[in-house]
């Protein structure tokens, strides 16, 4: 997707040096756009735990080119496999609750297992990780072209008028390598000339719409207004909004959907008004073992994510405390929508219902 | 309630010096406790329009000390009652929209006009807005007296167990005078030794939760935990919410109630889950010339309250911008929880259901 006009996606290889990749300083968004080149799987580490690539199918990205410049950087030494594998074990520890992270690193590690003594692993290992990384474009796309009918529909009933989508948190290019999940379908009716228009909660307590979204949205010139998570129900009441589209970080094979804390207040407004509600993301997120929703986990948060927040200040960046000395906070990251408040899922593979059946010829295929 | 173990009111007269109004400077909170003084009609006016108070409540008994301040400034003066008219009219346009402010001038108008011209102007104002003021406090203290059961029986119900609140922005004795409304019947039980633990939603974008309802909870001594807004759905998911209790604007004659932007949100999640859902209010926020909740208009409020957020910096009290420069925000002050919705209305005048009749039976008392 576009920033200032020229097309970039959230991580790339350097086109001539192989020890070198490119990801953008997310921790800088949205006051500074800042490209960091990251030359060692030291380098890779610290992008993810310092959070300056965030959003799992990234970090899953990131991990693989971890794997492709340890294999540089072991090149001479006695057991390059041995080394490597010490790296993959640093790389998975990064943040080990991410899905996509640890599955990145083992598919890059079982290929560089398999491979013969003579073998170039600097050579393999690049090559895997960018073919990891076209896939997972792909994977977005074919999210976006599976989604895009229902905005097209939406645009017919309308007549053209502008289709009013909301969206929570961050499920855009910046959370994967380009186009997104929820924000792919988005892009796309966008690109073809559709009229759309995004609401974008800002998502307490970390902002990830009022600082990511509203950035690649704006960036790319997608008509989109900004919103405290209070207003979505009154926008829905009101007409305001036609279609409900967000992420997923896990889904039970029932259709239950865990997304960002405050999802399921927002699917419950588009239930009360009739309003289509969609989670949109690769077949992958589903968990098979999960059978109903109490069996998610819910991981509990850092107070200091509620007690301050950073902006911009007049002199650059600043951290702020919102409520008075030692107030008690709590921090849920996550809640979980039961699949009776869905009315689908668009996914890499197609649009399903939120029911079993549905989901289990979906995982077939 | 009390501050720092000490009881206060929002606002009281100097004991001494009639022409002398206290009031704790809300624009501080949570991050200092000032009290100042307001000398004259001029300082009244500031100090509403400046927010230094707020609350429909308390805003109505300020200006009607700024009438009596006011019977004081113009003893001397030719005309006196043409120069109070013409104090009164600028009180009344600090804060236009808020009914009680206008109530409470021509309240204390009406009294004056029908004055003897030999009558001690000053000494009628100031005993009418202490009187003002007194019934504000007892309508108040009733408010919470009809809500104490609910909590009662919960604590019964659960053996003695902490009753877990939800509420909303702030509907404490900040924005009345004492006692407040939805956190009346909580300070009444938790006085009366009932375990009670408020969940305190932040209330963005002006964060009255964080800043006000934390402040003067933990003041009191009640135990609560702060909150993002998203997070009330998955705690009433998951058992942690015993009981929904916040605050209301105005109610039509059939239940329906305006409040702060996401009360909504949080209504669908409490009847989601078979949790009561308890607004409480005086009496006088009914209007009866509301027949259905689209009659109700909706405040659109400046774009900058979600842009810019003010907290406790390294160097005191600082302001920063938390989305990127020149995103289009959209900030409705309150949103419209249907009837359907509302377990029940907790006013001055007992609790009754949001039907049409009983609110009329309420009314006719």
């Amino acid at each position: 997707m576009n920033v200032g006009g020229k097309h970039y996606r959230s991580i790339w290889p350097d086109e001539i040096d192989p020890s070198l990749v490119w990801i953008i300083d997310q921790r800088k968004l949205p006051f500074s756009f800042e490209i960091i080149p990251l030359r060692s799987t030291d380098d890779i580490c610290f992008s993810i735990t310092s959070m300056a690539v965030r959003g799992a199918p990234l970090i899953g990205v990131t991990a693989a080119w971890g794997i492709a410049l340890s294999a540089i950087e072991n090149a001479g030494s006695k057991d390059r496999i041995a080394d490597i594998r010490n790296d993959a074990a640093r790389l998975k520890a990064t943040r080990p609750t991410a899905v996509n992270l640890a599955w990145a690193v083992d598919r890059m590690m079982a290929l560089l297992e398999q491979q013969e003594p003579s073998a170039d692993l600097a050579a393999v290992a690049h090559k895997a990780a960018a073919i990891l990384c076209e896939e997972e474009v792909e994977c977005c796309r074919r999210t976006g072209l599976n989604g895009l009918p229902l905005l097209e529909k939406l645009s017919k009933e309308k007549n053209g008028a502008t289709v009013n989508i909301l969206t929570h948190c961050n499920a855009g290019w910046l959370a994967t390598v380009d186009y997104g999940t929820a924000l792919a379908p988005v892009y796309m009716a966008h690109d073809k000339g559709i009229k759309v228009h995004v609401w974008v909660d800002e998502t307490r307590p970390r902002n990830q719409g009022a600082r990511l979204t509203a950035f690649e949205l704006g960036q790319h010139g997608v008509p989109f207004t900004l919103i405290p998570d209070n207003t979505g129900g009154h926008l829905m009441q009101n007409g305001m909004v036609d279609i409900v589209i967000l992420g997923c970080d896990r889904a039970t094979i029932n259709g239950d959907v865990a997304n960002k804390i405050g999802t399921y207040l927002k699917a419950l407004a588009a239930s009360d008004n009739n309003i289509p509600f969609y989670s949109a993301f690769p077949v992958s997120s589903f968990d098979p073992s999960l059978e109903c929703m109490s069996d998610i986990p819910i991981e509990e948060r850092d107070p200091e994510e509620v007690i301050f927040i950073e902006g911009k200040g007049l002199n650059g960046t600043t951290i702020v405390q919102l409520c008075p000395d030692n107030t008690p906070v709590a921090n849920f990251g996550f809640d979980i929508t039961p699949a009776r408040l869905v009315t689908g899922l668009i996914t890499d593979r197609g649009i399903c219902k939120p029911e079993r059946k549905e989901i289990e010829s979906l995982l077939l295929q």
